[in-house]
């Protein structure tokens, strides 16, 4: 189906959920966005969620996003229980702002909700010529390393370096071995999950996608994911005075409570470094030594973080992007009960 | 042998290459401090290869650290060359005082050289209730994901985070399967290393510590541990001027050129987000909630990071720091060469 077209369909619905149009958009772009990426797990198969926790007031459709603190080099953010891609689009221009006047911004953001990729607001940094650091704390799903109840979350990390020929450098990856979101797609179709990905409830391994949601997802390399995962809670959840660990509420149950998921950026202004101009053509230069070195093999190519991405995008602006019968399905439903329907946005 | 031995042993021998008393210090509590944390890799066993370079002048003894440039929130650093460790500790001392100025500090350095553990730089920072990160890149030793050629370095990331009644979290890992300090080790000592932290110089899986060593270090998690690893040398590297990629010389080699390695530190003031008593029960509390959490079959105990660094610390502070017979030996030559016998040093 066209981006074009489910972007339209995804802000009419939230439209009707009552957010602005702005607003709408703001969430549509993230939404279609990351399944343009290739990230389907963090793509529109989010909506009916998202709709579900704003129908019954989970979510505030239209926060007030506030300042609450500034100093010289940092910002406290206020996200009024907002869309975590709202109340994170607003922080991240206001620290961009700030990043230019000041040289680098260091911004905090509590009472916000998922926020879908990270890639997102890199996305919206590195246009600006910054560097960028984006990270979220999330509902705990992962159990601290030598444990097995969930205590942290999947703690996603992301970063964005601009880059002068070439795209932008784009990492955005969950401290787990797995997006926790690719093991509710495979739930949600039904399919298994690779072993090493997550043990169950008991802290048994396993390859059953609901078995896994039940039970915890791994960290990636073991400590050294947790660590990680630790510190971007600490980030995110404990220093911005939103929840942290366990205390960070689930975004498909705790439908009576707030989730109060906590943000933390870092802005970096390159030209208190060095010129614009000078920084990327070195790291088109370091683009260029590691596309020329040797392979391993089986390996064809090597990538840059968010290149294999972006060839996707390139791929599904035109074609497409290939929505199984079940997450058509389910945005169809979701749209249906807000008299928004699905089919009408099929081929305009 | 006792902490305290070797440090002025170390101190004495620095002071005859030339380095000033102070600076020397620098170093031996860099080094001891970290044979006390038990990273024996990044410990004693340096001095010799420190020595060797600043005797040959391509390190440079008494460096004149200077602010290059300096924004609202950034400061560009140049290290003159001087030990990475008396570079790093005068940065971060110029962050610390511009975090608690500004609210934070965003810190390039570069011409400096290796700056031993990343964790003696985040003792400095948590005393005075910072959260702090410091990065550095460091000589190419591990390829990109998909190549078999070295290009970027093993390059450290840690953090530390200040606690109220318990000990700050320090996280120090390096972006590689393991530290390469690990291997030197045991090539040092002629041990094998375990499968799956490099593959030699063919690209093939080795356990030979020297083969690997020739070789390239495999990065943890594959593309996660690569990707980590190219960010830290943009931020450390291409953003502050200093060599990158397979331009940062060799430590072990290149003794008429300047290693050019690079360091970022990013340092946050607490008090500009919440009440530092607050946090620091927040923190707390999250380390309680850790601790207490369910273990996994096999784990005794779930650590914070850091937490076993300190607890072989309070061992070794108590009976003293082992010392292989070949570290002692190579030790007592270095010492020799510039007329310091470690003899002297054993019992006072």
């Amino acid at each position: 189906m066209k981006a074009a077209n489910i972007k339209r369909f995804i802000g009419d619905v939230l439209s009707e959920v009552g957010l602005t149009q702005e607003d709408g958009q703001i969430v549509a772009n993230s939404l279609v966005g990351a399944n343009l990426r290739g990230v389907d797990s963090h793509g529109v198969t989010r909506l009916s969620i998202y709709v579900k926790r704003l129908g019954l007031g989970a979510i505030n459709a239209k926060p007030s996003v506030s300042i609450l603190d500034e100093s010289g080099a940092t910002l406290l953010i206020d996200g009024d229980n907002g869309m975590g891609q709202v109340v994170g689009t607003r922080a991240m221009g206001l620290g961009i702002e700030k990043a230019k006047r000041d040289g680098a911004a260091s911004v905090g953001v509590r009472n916000s909700n998922h926020f879908g990729t990270g890639a997102f607001f890199l996305q919206q940094a590195v246009r600006e010529d910054l560097i960028v650091f984006a990270m979220s704390n999330a509902p705990s799903t992962m159990a601290p390393w030598g444990g097995i109840e969930p205590y942290l979350g999947t703690n996603p990390y992301a970063y964005g370096i601009p880059a002068g020929k070439y795209e932008p450098i784009l990492l955005d990856m969950a401290t787990s071995v797995v997006a926790r979101g690719k093991i509710i797609t495979a739930a949600k179709e039904g399919r298994d999950i690779p072993a090493g990905w997550a043990i169950d409830q008991q802290g048994r391994p396993t390859t059953n996608a609901q078995a896994a949601l039940d039970g915890t997802v791994l960290p990636f390399a073991g400590p050294k994911g947790y660590a990680i995962s630790l510190m971007i809670d600490i980030m995110s959840g404990v220093l911005t005075g939103a929840g942290f660990g366990s205390h960070v509420n689930n975004i498909y149950g705790d439908f009576d409570k707030t989730q109060n998921v906590g943000h933390f950026f870092h802005l970096v202004d390159i030209s208190r470094f060095m010129p614009i101009d000078q920084f990327k053509s070195r790291v088109d230069q370091m683009i260029e030594e590691i596309k020329q070195a040797p392979k391993a093999e089986g390996a064809e190519e090597i990538f840059l973080p968010g290149e294999m991405e972006s060839r996707i995008q390139l791929q599904r602006l035109q074609e497409g992007i290939p929505l199984s019968p079940e997450v058509y399905g389910d945005l169809r439903q979701t749209g249906l009960e807000y008299g928004v329907d699905l089919e009408q946005y099929l081929y305009n």
